[in-house]
């Protein structure tokens, strides 16, 4: 993928309407062929790291980010950088006291979802936004952190809020979460 | 479908990338369902019809646009302020001079394709694009215009542009093409 350097920002930005029908439209097709919820989901978790593995460059040059020093940081530039640049949402960033390497990032608002009402009929277990998880697991791959990307919360499962968890599995080896030149 | 009409226009905007390959892993899954190029081609068409019924009103409401005189009017209003507004292009339309309701939609650029390359091996006949023609044609039928719409050059396909055939095909009745109210 080459990106060229000098293109405007505005360029960058479409509706985001029409992506959000898109995107429903790619989950009532994968409801379609794969009878299994969780066939829907890791199928939309494994389109999401393609996308992810594709994007992490473009976001890097983009959002001037070169150095990391800790999962913490990380995960404060995935929910206020990368979700506000791709998304035009800023999630809230809650760390687990107990462990240094899981975050959870809380979506208040989830555009995603802005036409869908319900979980389609018998697809309770179906995580419709599992794309978005995908995504960071790939976009984390490519700077060298594997992860574990889940929902752990959905509105759409009746929750009170949609909460995403990171659980970084590797130590991040000597700042290795650096634009590559 | 509701639209609260007092949502700021950033709010509506979102990065291109991120949906040009949703929907690039859209395609893909397609031609991983359907063997024959005219079947994905027809199935994009009609997600792209379920996504124009939809989008319409939105459209409507948020450009403000009130009244179509003509059906050269219509087609200008879908160059330059609908594919503006939701994918940030404004293609350039010709008008077929010896018939007053066939129109097309010339495409320099093309955001849908930005990584794509060339068509898949073994898809000659896919138009890539063509959630775009369903996208057009279920918007003018929610105005009460049924069209033809339809890819008849393609730059993915070696055509030197790409270009969006309309033809309409009911006359505009009486100015129906105006917001409902």
């Amino acid at each position: 993928m080459s990106r060229p350097g000098n293109r405007r920002p505005e360029c960058h930005k479409i509706n985001r309407d029409l992506f959000v029908l898109t995107y429903g439209a790619l989950v009532a097709q994968l409801c379609k062929d794969y009878e299994k919820d969780e066939d829907v989901n890791n199928y939309l978790d494994k389109m999401g790291y393609g996308i992810g593995i594709r994007l992490v460059e473009d976001f890097l040059a983009r959002s001037c980010v070169k150095k990391c020093h800790s999962y913490s940081e990380i995960a404060d530039l995935i929910a206020q950088v990368a979700f506000k640049m791709y998304l035009g949402i800023t999630p809230s960033v809650t760390r687990n006291e107990s462990s240094r390497n899981e975050f959870s990032l809380i979506l208040d608002k989830n555009p995603l979802v802005e036409f869908v009402e319900e979980l389609p009929a018998g697809r309770s277990s179906l995580c419709y936004c599992n794309l978005l998880c995908g995504v960071i697991r790939g976009a984390l791959e490519m700077i060298h952190l594997t992860a574990d990307v889940t929902f752990l919360q959905d509105r759409l499962k009746g929750d009170k809020v949609t909460e995403i968890g990171i659980t970084f599995l590797k130590k991040l080896e000597e700042k290795k979460c650096r634009r590559k030149k």
